[in-house]
């Protein structure tokens, strides 16, 4: 099969031998696949990861347990232990021994198959496209927030950055009743949630005013800075990218305006799937590129490429 | 009268006008005084205050409301509006217009005599002597962290630094029902956790692991690193230190195990005088220097010093 293969720097389209599935494991045949900010970090040296590329993906189960063959699906992506004691916790998406599809020690979803424990698998309701679908994995990391804060409807909410992420987050934010103010540097891109009724500024028209609840979602360190600046005294400022870049920290705000900073990372797919289902987040409009899986160097490229959002790979 | 001044770097004695009490105000005849890190971190510029230092101390109202008058007294150090939203959301100790015992804005109580709202002022019971009022502030601070975090009985704690409010923090969290380990350089200072039971290591005999709450008491860079790498995925970490410095800050391991940061500033004195009258935190043993008013700058040099841990100014 063809996969996007890194290895150091270098992401080649490669041919290697379909997963032959494990127990409890499924094959996937991969129908469409999303290129996250992550797989750009990845390929500039984030964790060193070295294999197939790629954890956004939609497709159709091939082999594995017969109550799944056939199967249209999306996939968690942290492979847990399932015998860990942070597994018993209940947090397997935080086991210390798991393997996380295309990021480290699994290989991805940029292939024509790709594996899957059945554990992790949602089926995809009829009435979602696979261009809609392929969205559920990033549109859950945005729904993780709704998990760790409480939402009180009619919150003021700040979300820096207008990048993949950032407009799933406002997205999110505003349908669980938040007043939201996206703030970024792509008119084109804030003018989706323009269209969905969510305020939205431009970076370079924006001051910092005390707000309950800052999303940053530039990955950037002014970005980190802004969101500290703009969260109000005992507010609460999430923190939804992973970067390599380090920045040069002031945390003596975080202590004097007693800032509760949180940590956000992967998400609940059942709600994401629901929001899907009901339509109440645009994720369309964010493809901004479609690429066959043979020219798979070039999604990576055209994603990291000045007003790219969201590029899909088609693998079949 | 005699106070200890800050102007740029330079650390006075100098003469000045006792204060005369605003309306609404108390002057408190100071008793005893306590240095604190803040004040050194100020006197290295943190924050370019300009004034009378001090703003931990112990001593008798002599002049302000009849109700006050010729009672023993310590004081809460934010000077807040009571007239703004922040106020009316009940966090005065977070009033963007307030001023700063000793900080920001108000002359502080390394000095014969110092103004105190009387909203600040807090009685001190009969059985607590000076030398053990005098800690009511950085007790509480330590006591925030008790408001901010609903410490199950049993829950593993780290304390990370064994310096003034390191040492009071551990304690706070021992008699809270925690299980702490307190980690720090100096055999002296965790040998008094020790003798309170508190399990102890030095720092070079110990290597993180994964802990549910986690407090960083050094105010240095890698102390943070180290906390970091201490908080289990989904735990919480407590920064209890201002610090002027900057440190780079590898943000990712926050997102990829959404570890929540809490900042933790000034805290609630009734259960910290509570605790004293109790005495169920032994402060008097953190007590390693007496230094008279009148050689004011000596103190902060001693406080500077190694192996100093809580330096008294004796201001009658």
């Amino acid at each position: 099969m063809r996969a996007i293969h890194l290895d150091g720097s270098a992401v080649r389209v490669i041919e290697a031998p379909p997963p032959e599935p494990e127990p409890g494991s499924a094959r996937v045949r991969v129908t469409l696949a999303g290129v996250c900010n992550t797989d750009l970090e990845l390929v500039k040296g984030y964790l060193g990861f070295r294999g197939v590329l790629g954890h956004e993906f939609v497709g159709v189960v091939d082999d594995g347990p017969e109550h799944w063959r056939g199967r249209r699906v999306v996939g968690e992506i942290n492979f847990a232990c399932g015998r860990c004691a942070t597994c018993a916790r209940g947090l397997p998406r935080h086991c210390p021994a798991r393997r996380v599809m295309g990021i480290q020690g699994a290989d991805g979803a940029f292939a024509e198959w790709v594996q899957v424990p059945v554990g992790n698998l949602h089926a995809v309701p009829d009435d979602v496209a696979d261009e809609c679908a392929v969205f559920t994995e990033p549109l859950a990391a945005a729904f993780e927030i709704l998990e760790q804060v409480e939402l009180v409807p009619g919150t003021r909410c700040l979300v820096l950055g207008d990048g993949k992420l950032g407009l799933l987050v406002a997205q999110v934010l505003q349908d669980a009743g938040a007043r939201v103010l996206a703030v970024g540097r792509h008119p084109d891109k804030l003018a989706i949630l323009a269209r969905r009724g969510i305020e939205t500024r431009l970076a370079e028209d924006w001051t910092p005013e005390p707000t309950p609840l800052v999303v940053e979602a530039t990955g950037r360190a002014p970005g980190f800075r802004a969101a500290v600046a703009a969260t109000e005294p005992r507010g609460t400022l999430v923190l939804k990218s992973t970067v390599a870049e380090q920045p040069r920290v002031d945390l003596a705000p975080l202590v004097i305006h007693e800032i509760r900073v949180l940590g956000s990372r992967c998400g609940p797919f059942p709600p994401a799937l629901r929001a899907l289902v009901e339509a109440r987040v645009e994720v369309r409009a964010l493809v901004t590129d479609r690429v066959p899986l043979a020219r798979g160097a070039e999604a990576l490229e055209r994603a990291a490429a000045p007003g790219a959002i969201k590029v899909l790979i088609e693998t079949r």
